[in-house]
């Protein structure tokens, strides 16, 4: 284990959770942020906060930042109905947020350097939602890029690392490193309802409950 | 003027005020987007709102990201001082905070992909604080790349366009601009202290009264 600090996008769901648990592996300080944006299912910070307990990490912070002031999302307005037919490959589907992880990264950088850690944990994957711009290797690497001049550290060569190991993965993958991790996948929160149990029908909870099924953990299934 | 939509973050202060003046001589609709970021000087968004009337704007937000939770900055930091001894060259002040126009400015293209808009209009420039990461050309350029990539009207090459008019302007060229525009030069507020008249020590004040003086307008200085 290194003494590196990891600061940790957490949104409660299974992707983060799990790199959240592999940043533990690695690194001894790992520092949990969360958002309330507005999001439909704010039920995942309720999560989000069970896990930062669980997980130990050292400090948890959940910041506002209100997305659904200008909507353009499924998830942060409310007008808007969910899909419920499945992921269509190549189509960015309504749940997409403009600018989501622009700003969730920027503001995980902000606390990076307050706290000058050497690396930003995301739990993004490339591979269940091909169609969102800002999940894609290139848009990372860009992100790369602009860290490195905005910040003293940066530019001084030392700045902070986006590590996102899931970006390749498939979700079974994905759940194949929780249960090595011994993530309490249970105590995550991935549906896009704002229901008290997960709807099961959302993009979400259909790419989940497949990927588990395939894993021999259908018990795990929202229905 | 063109059918354009522009995104303008607002501070309060004199440049962004500039900028935002400057992009309602272009194009019709005008959004400005303002900040209560845990700052020190919270006065500058009252400024905001009495500027984003007298200027007509056909929207304004103010957005919470409280960046003061982990601080970092004099800004953000009531424990630490604010500088006063007047700017060194090439050393980051105190008063830079860790990420701040980096969220800023992915909120801003939040806003702008929900709206849009064709340009995002931003007051910073790199002569006054040489020191600044993230008031430097190859920062902004490199935001450009990202913001290309982050979005879908981008990736399909007509996504929003960063604009940073004063970026290469000494303060006195931006005062004779807002002297041109018209700018209520009186409203803006641009001192960093939470006083409720400008302190005319802080970095800021000092060389915004500076470059009034030598425009010939000492009357709008604050002492």
């Amino acid at each position: 284990m290194t003494n590196c600090t990891t600061i940790a996008l957490l949104s409660g769901g299974l992707d983060s959770t799990t790199a959240v648990a592999m940043a533990k592996e690695l690194d001894q300080t790992v520092i949990g942020l969360s958002f309330d944006y507005g999001q439909r299912h704010r039920r995942e910070l309720e999560a989000a906060s069970e896990l930062a307990t669980t997980l130990n990490l050292s400090e948890h912070h959940i910041i506002e930042v209100n997305l659904a002031t200008w909507g353009g999302s499924s998830l942060t307005d409310l007008t808007q109905s969910l899909p419920n037919q499945g992921v269509i490959k190549d189509v960015i589907p309504n749940t997409y947020v403009p600018g989501r992880n622009t700003v969730f990264i920027a503001i995980g950088l902000s606390l990076a350097e307050a706290r000058k850690a050497d690396r930003l944990v995301l739990g993004i994957n490339a591979m269940d939602y091909s169609g969102y711009p800002d999940c894609r290797p290139d848009y990372l690497s860009a992100y790369q890029d602009l860290a490195d001049l905005a910040t003293k550290s940066g530019r001084e060569g030392h700045g902070t690392q986006l590590w996102a190991p899931l970006l390749h993965w498939h979700k079974r993958e994905i759940i194949q490193e929780a249960l090595r991790l011994g993530v309490p996948i249970e105590k995550t929160w991935s549906c896009y309802s704002d229901k008290d149990q997960p709807c099961g029908i959302c993009d979400s909870c259909r790419i989940r409950d497949a990927a588990l099924r395939e894993s021999g953990r259908s018990d795990l299934c929202s229905n």
